[in-house]
């Protein structure tokens, strides 16, 4: 255990994209790119910006096109931006990106209430998308979501996943995400799956999207990283959920996945103190305590050596 | 990886202990009673259920002598108590305790704050009281606290660690615990420290004790798991933290690692259910949310559910 770990991994950080969609109140434009800023100043070479979704749908990230024209090129940072359609992609590329992040569900009932399609009808649409895409010039990644479970079918056959995936990257997808939706994976499954996904392609092209609804994620994501994967997603202080399940937890707890790493000796190039503050800045902003162990740690932390220095 | 996981661990629910120690408010005796009672039901055959500590020290567990009489004996159950010395094993066997735990730090500074007495007096305490014990029959535990880290110290050695294990199983105690006080283990530090404990006894013999502190716990116990170590204490609801790290979170919720062990085929015993009815019994009682992500989950699929029936 633990003889071959990798040397180094890539955190995609989400909370912008997938932690502010799922917020009530819409958080503004301005204080959306000062998070980014203080994201990429916190060493994250990949970052999940916005999503080029029709504002109806998901109103907190309507202000896409600006907040992807700010930050498509970004020193040292591959930005991506999930884009749902052919419209998606069309604004995408007028904003400048480079990277874009297609999704869809490996469960049916998940895929028909996320997008409303079924998943042969998203296929169909994403034979004509990632060839569009790629003919741009566009680094294009693919999420399955509810890869681990679905809230509506529970348990999704690995068999399923691992077919999706095939037929994304035999589209032509630079990488595939596997996603567990609404975080019920355990460390064992995640090894099951992740044997039979890394038979599809190089493990560079394969990364994790982890959420902590039951406490697993951390441990998911240190079985995937004794398997050879080096890209994961997180989002700063938990931010995030998932709409069909009010009250679970958000993504796994990005200053939980750096403080693991980097305790094992794996280099994740970002600056925990200053992710912590990228987390705090935007949590004052949505008035809420975001759910983070790590978080509330150094909190008290910050308590206990401000009190010993007045 | 996960070749050959134990068929059944044994998790010993800490709540009534080291949950209600870190309370401000005194839980009334008789709810800690029922508290304890539903802790029985869920099936947990591993309970510690309180301290025989002086109350000036710890007024929350003032009615140790009162609980101790009441689940001495609880059928199918092994209940411990915190004995901190020679008096404390008095009242123990006065209450008809079966089995007693001892507790000591595996850093200096840590030792003094907690029970102050420097390792080597303690250990020379122990010389004393661990013959006693064994000469009346009990069963006696011995857990080792920040075996990972220090909150004066930091950074604490293994070979201390062990050297300190050595001596108290070489005293004659029938468990070593080797407890994670402040929450900050990481996998491959659990995996480095256990090889050397592991060399000292039968893996029976070893326990481990996890707070959550960043996130990791889950992730820790999983690691040890692994390894083929089978006891594991928790807390319902992730109750608990330690006193010199306020704002930090508890131990390792008890629901998190029944989820975890349970869906990667481990037996614990424990119905989850019965276990989250026990939490959030004593979350009403205190009055305060408690941290775990699990019980989150749980009442949002509750509150689902309850509303489509309605």
């Amino acid at each position: 255990m633990f003889e071959n770990l990798p040397e180094r991994v890539e955190i995609r950080e989400v909370g912008p994209r997938d932690g502010l969609q799922n917020e009530q109140a819409f958080v503004p434009t301005e204080v959306k790119k000062e998070f980014i800023r203080r994201l990429a100043a916190a060493g994250f070479r990949l970052l999940e910006i916005t999503s080029f979704v029709n504002p109806k749908w998901i109103p907190a990230l309507a202000d896409g096109a600006e907040i992807g024209s700010e930050f498509a090129d970004l020193e040292g940072v591959r930005t991506t931006a999930l884009v749902p359609n052919m419209k998606g992609l069309e604004n995408a590329l007028k904003a400048g990106m480079k990277e874009i992040s297609l999704f869809m569900s490996a469960s049916e009932s998940h895929n028909k209430a996320n997008v409303n399609r079924t998943i042969v009808e998203t296929m169909k649409q994403f034979e004509e998308l990632v060839p569009t895409a790629k003919k741009e010039g566009l680094h294009v990644n693919a999420a399955l979501s509810t890869s681990f479970g679905c809230p509506f079918e529970g348990d999704v056959a690995p068999e399923q996943v691992v077919s999706l995936a095939k037929a994304l990257l035999d589209m032509g997808i630079d990488e595939i995400g596997i996603a567990d939706t609404i975080g019920v994976a355990n460390p064992l499954q995640v090894k099951r799956l992740m044997e039979k996904v890394l038979d599809l392609c190089d493990v560079e092209r394969v990364g994790l999207h982890f959420h902590d609804t039951e406490g697993t994620a951390v441990a998911n994501s240190v079985a995937a990283l004794e398997m050879g994967i080096t890209r994961f997603d997180g989002a700063v202080g938990g931010l995030g959920g998932c709409p069909y399940a009010p009250g679970a937890s958000g993504n796994v707890p990005t200053e939980h996945l750096v403080y693991a790493f980097e305790k094992m000796g794996v280099d994740t190039g970002i600056q925990l103190e200053k992710l912590i503050e990228a987390a705090l800045f935007i949590q004052d902003v949505l008035g809420h305590p975001l759910s983070s162990n790590g978080l509330r740690a150094h909190l008290g932390r910050k308590a206990r050596t401000e009190a010993k220095a007045s």
